[in-house]
């Protein structure tokens, strides 16, 4: 079980979180390529210790918006979003390649992600994408994977399922909103509980039963300090 | 000797100009990157008309200032420019690789451009950057170009030369200022004469002198009817 | 019956249509704000054009989205929807005091015109907004001018009703969607028409229904040369 | 003797700084208009904070350079600066008059701060912006403030002199550039007798003379704790 963060999420002059304390703990850096966050130079930064630290680096594509942090649905069309997507994977692909680093894979942020996950024709815009630039796509782990997996077979797109452990997960394999009480867990007793389910495929639900989620990876936060403090009990329990 | 135009430099729903009237009389197109013009959906537009015109796909970056066009300097540093450049070729490179096309070379825009013919720092981020992507630089000819490739040379990058066929060189080898009279030149007279003279590897000054301009390429423009019309004329010289 | 046109949506480098075309035959330019289109210098010289010809200024703000030009709807919420809102009128109505010009009222652009006719929270929003700088919205007429006029009134907000003359008009007040044949009127007779008949309060809907439209502006466009001419011949008619 | 502070500067979902730390001990907010920073949202959150806190709100208008913060010198001809001056004014006027605050000045951020205080045309671009928008300048107080006044008379706009209590000053005046040893004042001993000086017209240069320096304003920063902390400590000095 590997842990995946978003990372490269400053912008010029403005820091989100300082990556040293989380890069040392992770396996994957899902990089912000400059649609929602990510300047050129902080980038090159991330790429930096990634490199140092041997973690492995995907991209981390969003739509357009600076101002919303990527986290504003946007109605672009599927041909719109293919663009998009090649766009900022080049965009990382080559600042990685100028360090000596391979882009690994690609994972969608915010809002498309949530779009991705919500609606088919999202999907397979993001996957179209993909097959062109021969890459991965992360994805939330469901009790649906198989049907995933089918969809993303007819582009020859692999796929590295992610599961929350900090999250509360619904009773159909959904994250419950986080508008809801309990929807986020915060005790690092239930956190690691729920890592060491994950662990073995599944999870304890909202309403107590227990669902499949096969998850290769697991999506860590680093944008404050109890959340960095958890990653490093995360990794320590899955060591 | 080879026609280049800038092209991609719509955006959005502003349309430049309507590039299938430039498109078949060109062999290598400049396509903006998104910093000063081209979105996603532009670019890939661009790309599909190159490739069906069999016209070689040149990488077009610039200051990031859409408001601007990148004709405005910007006091960027080497690291910054460097790394804005690997940002614009990767995007457009991996766009343009969706398309089965290969990127052949980088041309800086506008105010970048100019800076890096008119101060050494801000060339020397360009060959670094064009080394760490290894693709040649087109930049322009001047009776210095033997002083230009040892430069080049320093970081393995190639170089393309290009001229100018409407524009009135003074006797140092520069470009007469726009803002003085006579420093574009209109008459289709002017122009083949000087493209014939540019074949052969020298140029009329604005003080009646000959110097040496020994260039493999000539910009070419076609944002407006005019220029489109020359366009064809000095394809048909050449031919 | 006073014509309005959606104005002053060139940005930097890239010029959307001349404005001299249709400046001297409307009444009300609705003038964009810099969130889709419109950069400083090109608001200016729209208000001073505005200003030769007596046409009476609106703002056209929109979502903050230049590469789609404000086409597509973004999820934003009522508060950020107020504080855009407010962030582009100002903008604009200072430039245009110091063309010692007034603004007259604000006419929301594309995806957020539409959000705000179809969605009534991003409405009051929009009238919320409008409350505080003390402006008339300008919105669609529909059969339900009375609803909104009410919805209006709670917040102190004038209402301007526009009508589309070239744009064909369901049974329920709406507008036909473009992908539709016959969604838009080409004939200079059909619009013509529908012209008188708005002046008259009412429209024949595409079921050949008569409907109630009271309109005080009609919408005429000015972004290709067929459009520009009919606008001439609408103001030919009105007068 | 009045603090001001450059506020507002978050964007979106990065934070620079708690505005709650400083806004209870500085007189004048410099609030930034969105061009290096400053969201709609970002703007209404330190208008209301500088409401509560009673302290004036000035326009902190820049270079448009997000990526940037304003901190690269961009080549803009005076007309650009004017109209981007006054755009970023007037939509911090709506939303400062929106929460019934009026805007009491302008001062330039940034590059084009240093700018306007090193090229004269871009000092008159931006006296010619004021004296439309009718809003006195802060700019930064020189052993020439006469000079300035008299430049200033011209637009009847009105100046409002800053110093700088952590910045060492050099025998011409100018603030000596970072990069060189002892450009800036760390100990607190050393800043409140800066500030003491200050209040009486002078101050002590790199070179040991003493100049003259008449400010109606210091200039305070709160973008890392020990600032903070040294705002503190200068406010209750001045009381």
């Amino acid at each position: 079980m590997r842990l995946n963060c978003d990372l490269g999420e400053s912008f010029g002059n403005w820091q989100l979180l300082d990556e040293r304390d989380v890069m040392p703990f992770i396996h994957m850096a899902n990089i912000a390529c400059g649609y929602h966050a990510g300047d050129p130079i902080t980038i090159v930064q991330t790429l930096r210790l990634a490199r140092q630290f041997g973690v492995a680096v995907g991209a981390h594509p969003s739509y357009p918006d600076l101002m919303g942090f990527g986290r504003r649905s946007m109605a672009c069309t599927p041909t719109e979003i293919q663009a998009m997507l090649l766009y900022q994977v080049g965009a990382l692909r080559e600042l990685a390649m100028a360090e000596d680093l391979a882009l690994n894979y690609v994972k969608p942020h915010g809002a498309l992600y949530n779009d991705m996950m919500g609606d088919e024709t999202v999907l397979h815009a993001v996957l179209a994408a993909l097959q062109r630039c021969r890459l991965p796509l992360m994805m939330m782990a469901t009790p649906r994977n198989d049907h995933y997996r089918r969809l993303a077979e007819d582009y020859g797109v692999g796929l590295i399922f992610e599961a929350f452990a900090d999250r509360r997960y619904t009773a159909d394999g959904r994250l419950q909103p986080r508008a809801q009480t309990g929807a986020v867990l915060h005790s690092a007793e239930e956190i690691l509980a729920q890592v060491h389910a994950l662990c073995a495929g599944s999870v304890t639900a909202s309403d107590g039963r227990r669902i499949n989620i096969e998850a290769d990876s697991l999506c860590v936060h680093g944008d404050n300090a109890d959340a960095v403090a958890m990653i490093r009990q995360v990794h320590a329990q899955l060591e």
